[in-house]
């Protein structure tokens, strides 16, 4: 065997060894895929009544736009861990393709997500009303993008 | 019509009202199911490390501590409020019908589940192991004590 031949022996078994490893330790990809539709559906939640202020349909209430913020923060890291390899199946999932073939982009909007996420807990602190609707507009158009981008219409099996 | 059919009208009218509300204004009930679901699973998801390190199985880490048991602490409220009634089906469900039947014992359940979720949140601020433990404990026995009660084995329609 060559030097590089060996290299890549060397290197299939360690990823095999990693693929067995995820399969007996790590969840399955189904409890991934359920995992993160549960923290986004809770996130959903939280963020519901929040719109409902920043479109005007409701009105500015700055101790839950605190509690709701701060929660979302607390939540918005979870799910991104939870789109490892092999997660693109297993169970009805809206994830796209491209979380996985476009994986760069996709982490990027998940930090994009995270930081604006971040700036709305630490705006509604203030609980000024304006600060609020700016910044929420910013997780909004962080959401929509990456939605946009990564989230199918319809649930794909 | 007597005082008492006329008062008995009202009362009807005024249930058919209130359900007309809720069908129209809140949750239907596969969606509070889903939600309870959500947080129950995002919550589980927190606790798993803290159980193995209450049980040994890993080591103590106070900052995995701190942080999980903060966020279960914004979580444990959040399911209690999706039990309302007519949410007993909808959906697939583990929610036992004595939650509706023996609603306030649930109550006093929950509570107490809430009472010792913040208790561990404090007790994790200190970083000693042996109090994490003893905190923990209580959670569990708080969340075995409801979920004995109050979760049925399979999922029933």
């Amino acid at each position: 065997m060559t030097r590089i031949a060996i290299a890549t022996a060397a290197a299939a078994l360690a990823a095999a060894s990693a693929g067995i490893a995820f399969a007996q330790q790590g969840p399955k990809p189904e409890d991934e895929i359920r995992y993160r539709q549960s923290v986004m559906n809770v996130i959903g939640r939280a963020v519901g009544p929040m719109g409902a202020m920043a479109q005007g349909k409701a009105s500015f209430n700055a101790a839950v736009v605190q509690k709701n913020s701060a929660l979302v923060d607390s939540l918005i890291g979870l799910p991104f861990n939870s789109f490892g390899p092999g997660t693109d199946k297993g169970a009805p999932t809206k994830a796209d393709p491209k979380v996985w073939t476009e994986s760069e982009k996709f982490k990027q909007a998940a930090e994009g997500a995270q930081k604006a996420v971040a700036n709305l807990a630490a705006a509604a602190k203030g609980g000024e009303e304006a600060k609020f609707k700016a910044a929420f507009g910013e997780v909004g158009k962080a959401c929509k993008s990456c939605h946009d981008d990564f989230r199918t219409k319809e649930f794909r099996n």
